[in-house]
């Protein structure tokens, strides 16, 4: 029996503050340093706030010794409260505790840490990169042309690492939405460098129109669906929520929710009616919820007096969400697993989400046990693998050599997990 | 057998421009008079987007001869291109396509429709106001003053309209969160004027933080459980989504996620905690949402990675909705009556949405059959006018004597719905 081909449809990757350099023209270099000082106080002044501490020594604990990317409230304290020079030498640290993980930008520790966790091939999303790239674009106060120049740096930057180890990193671009003719260009670009896991959209589109502007994105639309580039939200960003002690909660229960908005916007533009071929990926933002929404739109589209709305799309929003739209389901946890057959057992893709914590690194075997340990072997091959090589086109046959070396026995997942 | 007690949970009422005048400063009158003029236009030139035009002359022919409120792109594009003084004399035209019904602000018309469509109370929710009091609170650019006394007008004419039929009318206040001791000045003047109906939350807080910021909001959760005044979120707001042409259905789909928001901010910073006396009513914004809410809020409070957010909660999230919350369910449609069981059917409450389209009036009978005809008489009874008693102390004597002479048999409910 072969072994299973694990793809983690979402995976992190990113670099130290000067990791990035390289990669950015030298006008913009004076203003990213002071960005990283400014984004790191903020961070320093919320930590802690985050996950629960007794959590976060536990996940410390048994994530092992491959670098930093530990929280610790006390040098939290310390760093929010040291000049600017020993706060810019504690974020050049990569042991500092604000630094990434050494896997999630060493190309040979990476791989090996996706190998042992029996993962043959991953989507990669970005971590903060310079002026916000990223997730939480739109949320700093950033120039277009220093939102340009760090996203382009980040994107650079993420070829480079994923082409170390050709075909088994699925890059995302990151791009902004400032200019369309510009994001088109960097859309481009991104598949150009070999960044064949698609685009993240933005969450939020700042001041400009959301992404129901026809008009607007149509250009955007037509590049990704000409170039076989999936489209991604992933959650992350939110309005900020303040100091108060419910913020850190409000964020948890509600960054899901913005980065689902995209599907309306898209559906009721005629997104995926005039772009048969566009791919449209939401990650990390839970699977209930498409079930819910679908729910609804079935019974708005139903009623008289908004048949005005459906005049020039030939199929339903579930017709439409069925051709075109998968859910990057990430750990996948045991609560959602029970609504596959509602979902589609080809709509959803497993991911670790390496290296948060909140993910199934580094006890993913366990925690597969714990979400598929009744599933049959034909829907786990499938949502741990099978669903996203057709989806970003992975090679096949590289993903099979990879995971008959690394990858599990169907065997290893279809038992019961040991307790927590 | 007794007739059936029927509540509306939701309804609507507003009045012409002079109309509120006598309620208002005289400072005011001016600004007023200029903001009704934006409004109209900005109403004018989207007119015809909102719901279907065919749909739209059906209800037009059905809901009888009692006045105005009827949407003719024609005459909006007119309207549109006028003078000022044309516009203005279009608003200030009871028999106008943009004037409310008279069942809106005329006392004895609004008490008669009620009794035909066999309603013996209601609660009532704002339509537009001067300076936008009411559910789109936030969305136009005036100043704190001219908001509040645009809400001070409303408040002060809806105490009067309700008061012509003591008992019958439980009013909904409206009020702003520029400043919150204003704001609490403002519950207590309409608990003392009688309009024991609640108060409106707005859904957007503008600038200002949201309700899950304890130390800002906490005086007005006190004065509302002090006063047994439920709070209401109503939906209704929105971001402004422009003028392309999938704003309508990006709107009609996202109105209720705003609505629906404040659940989870007044769960986290506390409130349901602190204040086990308040009482929380979700208007139009669905039913199914809450399920899913609690789905995913059982899910979040189950990860040890989060167990600092329930520290100071004493209660599961679903035990403060069991404990605290109900749901205006409006015209409850039949895909949502099946939900009934999961999610209680003493937090349901049944509204006619007079006199807006979507709603049930005219029709409300057949409406009420197409959902209820195989509901047991208790359930009916609860969801359609008790549980409403219970939750906003109406006079159940009182109710049942206006039901005895206008509500209906159960049998007239418990049958086969006409075809549409």
């Amino acid at each position: 029996m072969s072994r299973v081909v694990m793809i983690s449809s979402d995976c992190h990757a990113g670099g130290l503050p000067e990791h990035y350099k390289p990669y950015m023209e030298k006008e913009f270099h004076a203003a990213a340093d002071q960005w990283w000082l400014e984004y790191a106080r903020e961070m320093m002044k919320r930590m802690g706030t985050f996950f629960d501490q007794e959590a976060t020594e536990e996940f410390n604990a048994r994530s092992g010794d491959q670098g930093a990317g530990r929280m610790d409230p006390n040098a939290a304290k310390q760093a929010y409260e040291a000049s600017d020079q020993e706060l810019w030498d504690f974020l050049c640290d990569p042991d500092s505790m604000i630094a990434p993980r050494r896997g999630e930008y060493l190309p040979d520790v990476r791989l090996q840490e996706l190998e042992d966790d029996g993962i043959a091939g991953e989507l990669i999303f970005p971590q903060m990169a310079p002026f916000g790239a990223g997730l939480m674009q739109y949320r700093h106060d950033i120039s277009p042309a220093q939102s340009l120049a760090g996203n382009q740096s980040y994107n650079r930057w993420l070829a480079d690492l994923c082409n170390k180890n050709p075909g088994r990193h699925a890059g995302v671009a990151v791009i902004n939405v400032d200019d369309i003719d510009v994001s088109v260009k960097e859309v481009r670009e991104a598949h150009k460098m070999g960044l064949f896991g698609g685009v993240l959209l933005p969450t939020s589109t700042g001041t400009h129109p959301f992404y129901h502007d026809y008009r607007r994105y149509e250009p955007l639309w037509s590049v990704c669906e000409e170039l076989n580039m999936p489209i991604h939200t992933h959650s992350g960003w939110s309005p900020d929520y303040g100091d108060v002690s419910a913020a850190t909660p409000m964020y948890i229960s509600e960054v899901d929710m913005w980065a689902q908005r995209p599907f309306k916007a898209l559906l009721w533009s005629g997104v995926f009616e005039r772009h048969p071929g566009l791919k449209m990926v939401f990650t990390e933002t839970g699977c209930g919820w498409i079930l819910e929404t679908l729910r609804v739109l079935d019974f708005k589209i139903d009623n008289p007096i908004f048949a005005h709305f459906t005049t020039n799309l030939s199929l339903t929003p579930r017709e439409y969400f069925e051709r075109q739209c998968f859910i990057g389901a990430s750990f996948l946890p045991r609560h959602e697993i029970g609504l596959r057959y509602d979902i589609g057992t080809h709509k959803l893709m497993w991911g670790s989400d390496y290296p948060h914590m909140e993910g199934t690194w580094p006890n993913t075997m366990n925690k597969l046990r714990e979400t598929f340990h009744d599933v049959a072997e034909g829907e786990i091959r499938d949502m741990l693998g099978l669903n996203a090589i057709d989806v970003f086109g992975f090679d096949r046959a590289a993903m099979e050599e990879a995971a008959a070396r690394i990858g599990p026995e169907i065997g290893d997942i279809q038992q019961q997990p040991e307790a927590a």
